[in-house]
């Protein structure tokens, strides 16, 4: 019961410990990104340098760049450049869900969609994720490039099964896990496993990783679908109800829906089939939500994937790295990554 | 001026004689693209069945199979996996091009995006598209990984770019043609360059057989482009206008902009920039082709490509493989690839 949410400071600060570890590293991302996406034509070039300014925390890339230094990988630039690749991978995911959602604002910056239109940023989708398998096949491991292409398969398989149960309530929690599993989990594991790809390290240890960011990645997910619920929007920028309106039913929904009488059951259910939802019909979800405590109980659904991912480094001698990306787990419960 | 676009009946015979050559090769990529599109979600399992079902001429995959006949390729599987590759990136192209269009048949079928909405085909595009990286990757060839994955890059910028020019009608010829290079000759290049890489062939026939897929598709976009004017539509089975509703300036449209006096130029312009052209903008538009002759000045520019086409397999030693190849330059003035 004595669940607390993260303060923002604690999480700021194992974020910032992350960035200072891998040093300049992380501007060689940017920079790589920035001149591998280079092109000649105008609109390519015009919406690239948009979406890579809208920025985001990169907190994929950085897991892969601490995973390297984890594993002690010290010489050339693959981490750079594979880091570079799980961002893009993910920024494609970006500009095709946003096209999905009709998202008009990400991270409070104008979309590329709301900007160019819709068939601008399917296309520009498309090319980021080729110029991404471009710059893998650059990096020549067939271990690596069966990793990030089966995880991209994986990403679109998520985002497909996310779309097929849209809408439906009585969806079952682990139903909702393969989802997340696929289209947040399998980057995040993948983000971690490569730095040990690359380092030569033994399956165990891969394996170490793999699981770290898989679990990471599902605490993620859980805590940023339970945060839609959460009305502390000063605290972590979140706009609220974004799910909710799109007809997604994540954790707390799932988790009302499994505690609910036949009463509310049948509300819920309604509401879900609606193709738009009102304020009054989020208003009265929340109270909801509230009623079956169901953002807390998705917090501890999250807390245990948060403590699976903080031990599974276990195996890993103490080292700065370690404790770093141990801290970050907690991390995980903030939303704006 | 005595150009002769090809008798239904020889265009068929061409096409026949490549796919008995390859006999039942096709079956087998066929087979390969549905075991490996094969997922447990039920919505890919529909969309890739209905996809595949709907079926097309499978000229890239044939050309593959054919070049890698040619290029002496005997034992293995690998001509008939990277030809599903070819077929599957040509595939991921269609869906979103469809979305993009927002067209409701593709050869006389319904298509993806009519039957279960755009978001569906935006993401089992991408699955497409990261499955057929996967199976790339298993077939280990970096050299066949870097033709392809920049293949697919440039498919992408082809459609920025066509996209980007959207509208406006005194483009020049030579930004047609990059942007025709991009989007469809290179996976033809692509598919006919794969046979003769895992065959082994030297640098003079790798360079061959690229060339010969290049200037192939060059010839095929262009008679494509023309036939979108050529009021035949019981002889080629082609719905006419297409482009011209959607405001795509194809070669036609650029000859009659550059052939035509200052009052239709103004036309022109005007229409082009309208969001809707309506049937009468059609009709005077057809009156403009006829005056000027477009469509087989189209033609013409088809003729060269497929001439140099032709001429690019001269360095290999006569065969039946070569014999079908060259024959089928004939071919692609026929649109219903």
């Amino acid at each position: 019961m004595g669940l607390v949410i993260p303060l923002k400071k604690e999480i700021n600060n194992s974020y910032l410990e992350l960035k200072n570890l891998v040093g300049n590293k992380l501007e060689s991302v940017n920079q790589q990104i920035k001149y591998k996406l280079s092109s000649e034509i105008n609109l390519i070039h015009k919406m690239t340098n948009h979406h890579l300014k809208s920025g985001g925390k990169r907190i994929r890339p950085l897991l892969t760049l601490a995973s390297a230094k984890l594993c002690g990988y010290r010489e050339g630039n693959r981490d750079v450049n594979l880091a570079a690749c799980v961002e893009l991978i993910h920024s494609a995911t970006l500009l095709h869900d946003d096209v999905i959602d009709s998202s008009v604002l990400r991270r409070g910056v104008e979309t590329s969609n709301a900007i160019w239109g819709n068939q601008s940023s399917i296309l520009v989708g498309d090319y980021l994720l080729s110029r991404c398998f471009e710059m893998m096949v650059d990096d020549g491991s067939i271990e690596v490039l069966k990793l990030l292409s089966s995880t991209s398969s994986k990403i679109a398989q998520g985002e497909v099964m996310q779309l097929e149960y849209k809408g439906e309530v009585d969806i079952l929690e682990d139903t909702y896990f393969n989802i997340i599993n696929m289209k947040t989990a399998a980057l995040f594991s993948a983000a971690t496993k490569v730095g040990a790809c690359i380092s030569n390290k033994n399956k165990k240890e891969k394996d170490a990783l793999e699981s770290y960011g898989k679990n990471l990645g599902l605490a993620f997910q859980i805590a940023d679908d339970a945060l839609d619920y959460l009305s502390t929007k000063r605290v972590f920028g979140k706009e609220i109800g974004k799910d909710f309106y799109e007809g997604k039913t994540t954790l707390p929904i799932i988790i009302i829906f499994q505690r609910a009488n036949n009463e509310e059951k049948n509300f819920l259910i309604e509401i879900f089939k609606k193709k738009e939802r009102s304020e009054d019909d989020f208003s009265e979800t929340l109270a909801l939500i509230n009623k079956y405590k169901a953002v807390h109980a998705s917090f501890k659904r999250a807390e245990y994937f948060v403590n699976v991912s903080y031990d599974a480094l276990g195996i890993f001698k103490e080292s700065k790295e370690k404790k770093i990306l141990q801290n970050l787990t907690g991390f995980s419960l903030n939303r704006s990554f």
